[in-house]
C-alpha cells in the first residue's frame, strides 16, 4: 500500500491554532520531519512521536529525506509553521516528488497563516482586498519585490509583509514604506505583531510615515520588527479606534 | 464578570479544518449566532448547542443580536466560514461594539481561509507573493476592484479571487481576466476549486486566456464558477505538471 507524505502547516505554534487535521496527522504518522525550531515547538504537544530535524535553509535535503522515509513505507509529516501552502514547503516537496517520479501520495494540510493571526490580534485590518508580500530576497530579486509593493499601494490594497526584516535586510521595510508613500498617505495605520499567537506575542500600532522613518526608531522598538514579525499596512480607509486597527467593509452600521 | 463575543472563523466547513480553538469555543459558549447556511454546517458537529440564525445580508442585525446576548451575560460565538478576519464578521462586529460603547470583551478567532484550502487542493500555487481580491461589488465600486486586479497583474502577483461570480455578476471574472491579460500571458495557469474542503469539492485547471473566454464555456463548466468557488490565477512562473499547479519558490532542486 502506498504511504503518504503530509505537508503540514501547524499555524503560529500554539496548540489551539492547529487544525484538527494537523493534530490528527501529527499524532498518527510514523515520522515528523522539520527544521529544528519547528520540531521543538511541536514536540511539546506530541512528545512520543519520532522526529527528524534538519537545519534551516536545507529545504531540499529535508524534503528528500521525508520523501525517502515515505518510500521506505512510513507515513511522514513534513511540518512548517503557518500554512504549508503559503511560502511553505508544499511547492518544493511536490517538485521533488515529481522530479523523482516517486509514486508516493502527497497531501497538503493547510494551516492558519501568520497574516490571519496577526490580523486577529490587531483588530480587523483584512476586511478588504490585500496583498501578501515577503520582503525576503533570498528567492526573489529585490526590484521585483519593490515593484509588487508599489503595485499593491497603487491599487490601495492592504499589504501584509512576511519576513519584514532580518539582520542582513535592515532597510527593506524602509524602502517598502517609501514605495507605498508614492501612492498612499503617511497617516495610514500600520500594525506590527511579533510572535502572533505565541506566548511571547506583542503588538503595536504606528503609521506608514513612521515606518518610512524606521531608522530613527529606538533600538528596542526596532527589534520588534524581525523575522518573527508581521507588518500590516492598511489601505486608505483603514483607521484605529480604541486600539483596534479596522478596515471597514462598508456595511451601514447606524 | 464581563462576557465575551468570539468572532469565529470555522474554515471551509468540515470538522478537520477547524482549529482547536474554534472547536473549543463553539463547544463552550452559551449561544452560537450565524447566517442560516453556516449554522446548518456547524450544528452537525455541535448538535446540543443553542443556535440563533439570521438571514443573509443582515450582517448588522446579526452582530447587534450577538452583542446584546453578550451584554445579557452570555458567551457568544458569532460564526462565519473561512477566517472571520478576512472579508468576515470581525470588522463590523468591532465597529458596532465601539459604536455602542459596549464594555464586552471581543476575541477574533482565526480560521483557515478559503484561499489556503483551495491552494492545497490545486498543489502549491501560493509559494510566492499574491493578492486576495473579492469580485463582489456589493461593498466596493467595480472600477476600484478592476484597478486592483490590474495592479496585481502588473506586479506579477498570483491572484486569489473570492466571490468570483454570482447570478448578477456573470461578467466580472471575464473583465478581471482581460485586465490581467494586459500584463500577463494567456498561458498562465488558472486553478478553480468549488466547495474547497467540503465533501462536494471539485476542481479543475484552465488558463488565463480561457478564463477571458468564459462566455464560450459550456453551461455545466460555467456553473462550477460561483460564490462557492475560488479562482487562483498564477504568476509568470506558475506551471502545471502531473495535474498539480505549482508556483516555484526558487529552491535549487537538482
Amino acid at each position: 500500500m502506498s504511504h503518504t507524505l503530509y505537508i503540514v502547516g501547524f499555524g503560529p505554534g500554539n496548540y489551539e491554532h492547529m487544525t484538527q487535521k494537523a493534530i490528527d496527522v501529527m499524532k498518527q504518522v510514523d515520522v515528523i520531519v522539520g527544521y529544528t525550531t519547528y520540531v521543538e515547538i511541536v514536540k511539546e504537544y506530541f512528545p512520543n512521536q519520532n522526529y527528524k530535524t534538519t537545519p534551516m535553509r536545507k529545504e531540499t535535503e529535508r524534503c528528500i529525506f521525508a520523501i525517502e522515509e515515505v518510500e521506505k513505507g512510513n507515513d511522514v509529516a513534513l511540518i512548517s509553521s503557518g500554512d504549508s501552502g503559503i511560502y511553505g514547503m508544499a511547492g518544493i516537496a511536490l517538485q521533488l516528488v515529481q522530479e523523482r517520479k516517486s509514486n508516493i501520495q502527497v497531501e497538503v494540510v493547510s494551516g492558519v497563516t501568520a497574516a490571519s493571526v496577526a490580523a486577529s490580534v490587531l483588530g480587523a485590518p483584512l476586511m478588504h482586498d490585500f496583498a501578501v508580500i515577503s520582503l525576503s530576497d533570498l528567492m526573489t530579486p529585490l526590484p521585483l519585490i519593490m515593484k509588487r509593493v508599489e503595485c499593491a499601494a497603487m491599487g490601495d490594497m492592504i499589504v501584509c509583509f512576511y519576513n519584514p526584516r532580518s539582520k542582513k535586510r535592515n532597510d527593506y521595510i524602509i524602502e517598502a514604506a517609501k514605495k507605498m508613500l508614492l501612492h498612499q498617505k503617511g497617516s495610514i495605520p500600520v500594525g506590527i505583531v511579533r510572535h502572533a499567537g505565541r506566548p511571547e506575542e506583542e503588538s503595536f500600532l504606528t503609521t506608514l510615515e513612521e515606518l518610512a522613518n524606521f531608522d530613527a526608531w529606538k533600538e528596542e522598538q526596532k527589534n520588534k520588527v524581525d523575522m518573527f514579525s508581521m507588518v500590516i499596512v492598511g489601505n486608505s480607509t483603514t483607521y484605529v479606534k480604541d486600539g483596534k486597527m479596522i478596515t471597514p467593509r462598508g456595511y451601514k452600521i447606524s
